[in-house]
């Protein structure tokens, strides 16, 4: 079983990886330090791939939202003005209008939709803009999960009919499945109960990874807005016939929690463990160097290294012991060691050690290149893997109440709303929601199993989750 | 002479060639659109690769900084004060402590420098970030050029002297020489009177553009800071025999003003020319169909488009005619342009034609590869040589007071402040401050000419400038 012990605290990884400097002067934000940056600008590449792949355009809209922008959609509203962030002042006089900084940005881009929307042949409109967002959080916060400041990607798209929106949600589901494979987080698809879903949403999805410390994280969410949004904002479009509709609208949104995810789920006591795809530093070459032996593995350690610059190798020559090098390398999750001691130059060869298995494997050096290539990617499958057999394990099917503590629990529910209530309360955790079908090509296919709702015992076939959240 | 007539108005070329829409609801801000982003995404590269190749670290600090952060440094906060948005509230709840958005960061980083720097290892400390910042405009804004949501870079440096420091200065003025050379734009750099420094530097340089419309635009500017900044911080290193010292700070920045230049220097009457370093689709292929011959010319141009791909070029295959697309393309800036005909297909040619001179070149198609970057090379160099032609034809070399217009007015000038004031009331124009050195390799060398004092008559051999300015 996964348990908190066998992994460093969230803060001190963060911190010894060299990822974020924490000591910032407002609770919840926080300093990105070069390390970090890297790792996160990665991240945000495979988003940028992914949206190009997929036809969307990339925006930037204005980070303040003039207060009569945002007081247009009424659940909208009531779900974010406890956690808005106000300016009322420009220099030490009072603005006319108060602005507020964008908590997610549907309000700062529909007045826009409806100028770009005109015609059937401007849709689909897809776009995504990769941001900050600001919400003041009033609960605990924590680096990366829970905090006020939030790197934010968010894409929002406007369609003719609910059936091209659904296509669309579709989609979102493939390209989060995309996602989760190359970070190595897995996770659960749920569609939320009612009470639960986004501000102004006609249904929510929720990614739900599940991390070692028995909790389930949210890491992304797919809202179909039907035309809710698209009547407070005036975006119709006229059909080949002239006549006037409303379009149907999708988001999808994920944030800085894919890294938080990477960093609970992908780490051991030393530290972190990076999947190969978002690693700035794919694997390290470190000369195991003695007393009068020094030139001759330097020499052969920069022959190697020639030959996989290319692949983002790094060779580390400082005069420090190997072992310190090691600890340090490792504590920042580089996935590949190759260690080059005499008797390897003697041998023509290298030792390979992964990151997370740690097995030393010695290789002939002329065969190195293609090495690491194919060790780069059993190690992204056997970190998925782990993941993945961790959250498989912690899910256990129930047909009566009772604590499901830090598991997942699984059961069947009419869809009842106090039913919903009521399994919240025995359970003592969050209903997630209805299973989803997670994977590529799947669309928007429910999970279905025959049963009776553990509330009701009413028959039905539609199961749900439950968990602890963050 | 170049005029206001030969282009296009500013807003008319951002709009037409769908860079931004600035119809959004605040004065002074603006959404970026696709092809907007996709041209900024290439200008934050350039900027990036250049910090990769100086060994600068990419950091994120928050946007939000706490007052007692910003209120340390006295000069510092004249000079922002009347200019800051401030956060008074989170949901409805009044904050106990005012936040402001960030008009520049060294009150948001400095604490962390603090932090850092310990001893003369750490030095020299090289960082920077790609953000946002917020300044409450009261002037006229224009978009590009006068904002209040200013897309900035900005690096800043600590070092354990004053002559590091002005190493890395010499080393700032490379970089702005290399982006300067990559988007075209040839600029004067001068150090600015010292009055109109950056507020708490020792001294600024700036990087002053001359836009056809007869003025100056500063496109970046360099700051040493000497140790204003690390008294009013603390940040403060410990030398080798273990005596304590305050470091010596500089700072550099940039913003979408390149952006700006671009288009106000590289226009025609249609529209926009794109320097090919930062043209999102560097040529578009045109197949110039007829009735009956359409299939002969698609099949052509699929295979030239085969080949040519990986250069982002594309071919438009949309059923409008050539002349809509030539027209479309060159208001979007393509640099070239490559027509195919049925004719073409004949002789097993292709057509190009660059966006600046509209010169049609018949070659063959085998040779399409090779001459594509050729083009681009050469578009690059007439679009720098054009742009400095212009600005030095407007530079009048002057020995008495006289109105300067819209040219740049060269001169000599003793350094006196008083002096200073008198010239800027008898050219009507604003002083940029004394000429620099531009180039890679230059260092800071001050330009110098024998001559006397405009203002004074006192005999001195510093050259100065003076311009209408944005």
């Amino acid at each position: 079983m996964e348990s908190k012990s066998r992994s460093k605290k969230l803060n001190e990884i963060i911190e010894e990886a060299g990822i974020c400097d924490i000591r910032y002067g407002i609770k919840g934000m926080y300093v990105w330090l070069p390390y970090g940056m890297e790792i996160r600008n990665r991240v945000d590449g495979l988003i940028r791939n992914e949206m190009k792949r997929t036809n969307h355009g990339e925006v930037n809209f204005p980070l303040l939202i003039p207060e009569n922008y945002f007081r247009k959609e009424e659940e909208h509203i009531k779900g974010f003005s406890a956690q808005v962030y106000w300016v009322t002042h420009g220099g030490e006089k009072r603005l006319k209008r108060r602005l507020l900084l964008r908590p997610t940005s549907e309000t700062a881009m529909y007045p826009s939709f409806a100028l770009w929307v005109r015609t059937h042949s401007d849709l689909p409109l897809k776009i995504f803009q990769i941001v900050n967002t600001y919400r003041y959080e009033t609960k605990q916060t924590r680096p990366m999960l829970r905090i006020r400041e939030i790197h934010f990607f968010e894409s929002h798209t406007a369609h003719e009919s609910f059936e091209d929106s659904q296509r669309q949600i579709g989609e979102d589901i493939e390209i989060m499945s995309n996602i989760g494979k190359k970070l190595c987080i897995p996770y659960l698809l749920n569609r939320r109960p009612e009470w639960d879903k986004f501000a102004g949403a006609y249904y929510s999805l929720g990614a739900d990874a599940y991390m070692p410390e028995g909790k389930a994280l949210q890491i992304g969410t797919i809202h179909n807005y039907r035309d809710n949004f698209s009547r407070a904002y005036n975006i119709k479009y006229r059909d080949e016939v002239g006549e006037e509709h409303y379009v149907h609208q999708t988001t999808y949104g994920m944030s800085e929690r894919l890294i938080g995810a990477v960093i609970l789920l992908h780490s051991d006591t030393t530290g972190l463990i990076l999947p190969p795809a978002i690693a700035p530093i794919k694997g390290v070459i470190v000369p195991v160097v003695f007393k009068g032996k020094e030139e001759k593995v330097m020499e052969f350690a920069e022959r190697v290294y020639e030959e996989l610059k290319d692949k983002e190798i790094m060779i580390d020559r400082r005069a420090i012991t190997p072992g310190n090098k090691y600890y340090e390398w490792e504590r920042k999750g580089v996935p590949i060691r190759i260690e080059i001691g005499p008797r390897d130059v003697d041998e023509g060869c290298v030792v390979i050690v992964p990151r997370d298995t740690k097995e030393r494997k010695k290789i002939s050096a002329d065969r190195v290149k293609d090495c690491i290539d194919e060790e780069l990617k059993a190690l992204n499958e056997r970190l998925y893997r782990r993941a993945e057999d961790g959250m498989r394990r912690s899910i256990v099917k129930i047909e009566k109440f009772k604590k499901i503590g830090r598991k997942i629990a699984k059961f069947n529910w009419c869809g009842n709303e106090e039913c919903g209530h009521k399994i919240e309360e025995n359970l003592g955790v969050s209903l997630l929601g209805t299973g989803i079908e997670t994977g590529i090509g799947t669309g928007i296919e429910s999970e279905r199993e025959e049963g009776r709702c553990i509330a009701c015992n009413k028959e039905c076939d539609t199961v749900a989750y439950a968990a602890k959240t963050y």
